[in-house]
């Protein structure tokens, strides 16, 4: 039984990541929380996501953050569109073939024009360890009040139904 | 018998891009030019690199220009493990479903410890006009003098059979 | 003479760089160009400029880089007000004390809600020696419709004068 | 008797500032906290640090940014001489003529080979004030095992003699 509910809670956020982000969903990473204040997920860090030496592609990394980054300013901006301006990632620690990564985005700055979002890399769960292990960490520049196209609108309903209001 | 030409070259393309970079060929990226002075390469847009808006993933372009820094690196390095420490994205346009992005990455600096490469996407192959609509720029700095571990030395191998001394 | 208009030269880059940017005046740096499509200057490194070691501070060239890039973005929007968003500096050669350092900002991207300007600095005149020798590069990106209050137009005023239109 | 205290506090943190950082020193910056966990200082902000609109000029949060984290990378280090590689600024705030700005620098990552450090800068004192008002922030990144020249050690000794052990 309790398999069944985790591999159904799995299935979840599988899903969910599918509807919020092709490519994320496409290397295997699931979005947990999505909300204004946080957005996190993790990844179990598979030959589709390292470099030919067996260790996560910093590239990875990086669509995280910007993945995250993206989905917690299109909440914090009241569903209006976001468009990413700029990307800086600092890649501390390298992760190997068959390791989870714990990723977190939260607001650095919520402006009205410009947002500002922070993404660490983990590699333990930093909601049941204190002993976090950095792997990256990238900040994130948005602008953020771009009116949504009539075409576009479908998009915000299917992301509506995911995020944590 | 062209066509043929044409998707045998393109096959060549493809089963290069997975030897050299796993992450890259999964979202059908397809490496061209592989050398210590320039890294190119072209991605179809398809619905695996897009957010939901139907544009192209910020975090896409973010992998492509990790990825071809990467490899021109360790060229540069006379084929020594490089490790990416910055990596910094300027997104300045969108790109739609369906269109086709060009990538071109280039050294800015190549010392003995610190390489430094630009990495530019482009809407039009940059050989064949002029009129270069600029997608995004990076800018990646790598560590570069890391003694390649025994094990990781089949990696080497593969990707020598590629570059072109 | 000779003596004289060479001061005299100098002189009024001095006077134009102390009625454009205050901070770069302190430092000594004197603008040369200054237009929509290329800004430029140049530094002789005293030890104001320095760090402890008797090296170029790397917070002088941070920013040189957002000076120029703000002056030029200034410019290149019509006189509208223009923020500074992002900066990012890679450092690829140290400066000793008693070079001469020469900076050219250029745009790389004029949108018209965000522009992003390239600033590289060398330790050779770039108009006079094909060989560049590299010392940062940094990318600048800015917002840049913003209106000008009415009490700043007096400084729009002072920076009109000095333009090339 | 306290204005002599409070003078004497400031010309002490001022004569600190001197033989730590010129450049800082020069717009009037002041060192407080110096030690490898943590650098800290305030700048009023006059003209000297001002652009044409009589806002912080964006350079000088940088430079705040690459002084404090180099000075710290530089103890965390033992006393090795670094190199500041990167410099990643995220302008959020703009700062009036008259503010007082509050910098605080701390370490991301201490690596053997490359410290990560992130420095804030705050409108009000981080130390008396929950209320923080962030100003910039920004990711720095230093190459830190480089072996001090022989010239270079009476460098070292000044800054030992400043630094919290």
């Amino acid at each position: 039984m309790m398999e069944d509910q985790s591999s159904s809670s799995s299935a979840v956020a599988s899903s969910k990541t599918a509807d919020l982000d092709a490519p994320l969903h496409a290397i295997g990473f699931e979005i947990d929380e999505f909300s204004a204040h946080r957005v996190t997920g993790r990844l179990p860090v598979t030959l589709k996501c390292c470099q030919g030496f067996g260790v996560l592609h910093g590239g990875v990394s990086a669509m995280i953050a910007e993945g995250l980054a993206s989905l917690g300013a299109h909440l914090a901006s009241g569903f209006q569109r976001i468009a990413g301006i700029q990307l800086s990632t600092n890649h501390v620690r390298p992760v190997q073939l068959g390791d989870v990564v714990y990723a977190e985005a939260t607001p650095v700055s919520i402006g009205k024009t410009i947002q500002v979002w922070e993404v660490q890399l983990w590699k333990t769960d930093p909601s049941k360890s204190k002993d976090k292990v950095l792997v990256s960490s990238s900040i994130m520049t948005l602008m953020c009040n771009i009116p949504v196209p009539e075409h576009a609108k479908a998009n915000i309903t299917r992301l509506r139904k995911h995020a944590k209001l």
